[in-house]
């Protein structure tokens, strides 16, 4: 399993759990029972999790008393963001593409719904 | 491993050389060879790392003669874009907490060189 920062913070983010824990921090900090309690896993399954999140520094963990508190720290995920949008445009040129070929099929069935009709069918068959 | 769609797709890209492999395609389409030319891996290695790519809707394969060719597919990004929009706030309101401070002290330096200073230094400790 590769070790680099960036790569252990998508391993802590492809687990549903993990991702619907840090979801849960959103609201505030909480203890491991609390974060136990929607899940039907035990409170060391969530304490592993937990630990998968630190080591991403995705959350932080502080002692209240007794309790152990986590703590959401968003700034991995801002840098998830940056390493995304260099692929935006490759999205984005797909939608583009799409937007062309529905203004053009828009375009020709204002000026002939028979030829629009044709230009459809030939889109589904290039499809 | 979990196994939904963003979990494959955050999994597919805990990988450097997944992601490197990713960036290649952004200048267009490539054959297994030479996807593996960069890197210090033999083909059946980055042929498997195509596979977890293909299963995560991250590339498409097609054939042209004898070669196979991968082909980037960007839509899974957005998605995962669109998962991380919901946690800008949080590492937004942490910068701007820290422009808070920043421009306090910013103003107190202007008002009294020697009262910023001890701002400063109260910062230091509440950290």
């Amino acid at each position: 399993m590769a070790t680099d920062q960036l790569s252990l913070v998508f391993q802590a983010l492809a687990d549903p759990i993990r991702r619907a824990i840090l979801t849960r921090l959103t609201n505030g900090d909480a203890t491991v029972a609390e974060l136990a309690e929607p899940f039907n896993v035990t409170q060391p399954a969530i304490s592993r999790h937990l630990k998968v999140l630190e080591t991403a520094g995705l959350i932080s963990r502080s002692r209240r008393a007794t309790a152990r508190l986590s703590h959401l720290e968003a700034e991995p995920l801002r840098d998830v963001t940056t390493w995304l949008a260099r692929y935006q445009r490759f999205w984005d040129e797909s939608h583009e593409r799409l937007d062309e070929l529905l203004a053009a099929l828009q375009n020709n069935r204002q000026d002939d719904p028979d030829r629009a009709e044709a230009v459809s069918m030939k889109g589904n068959e290039d499809g």
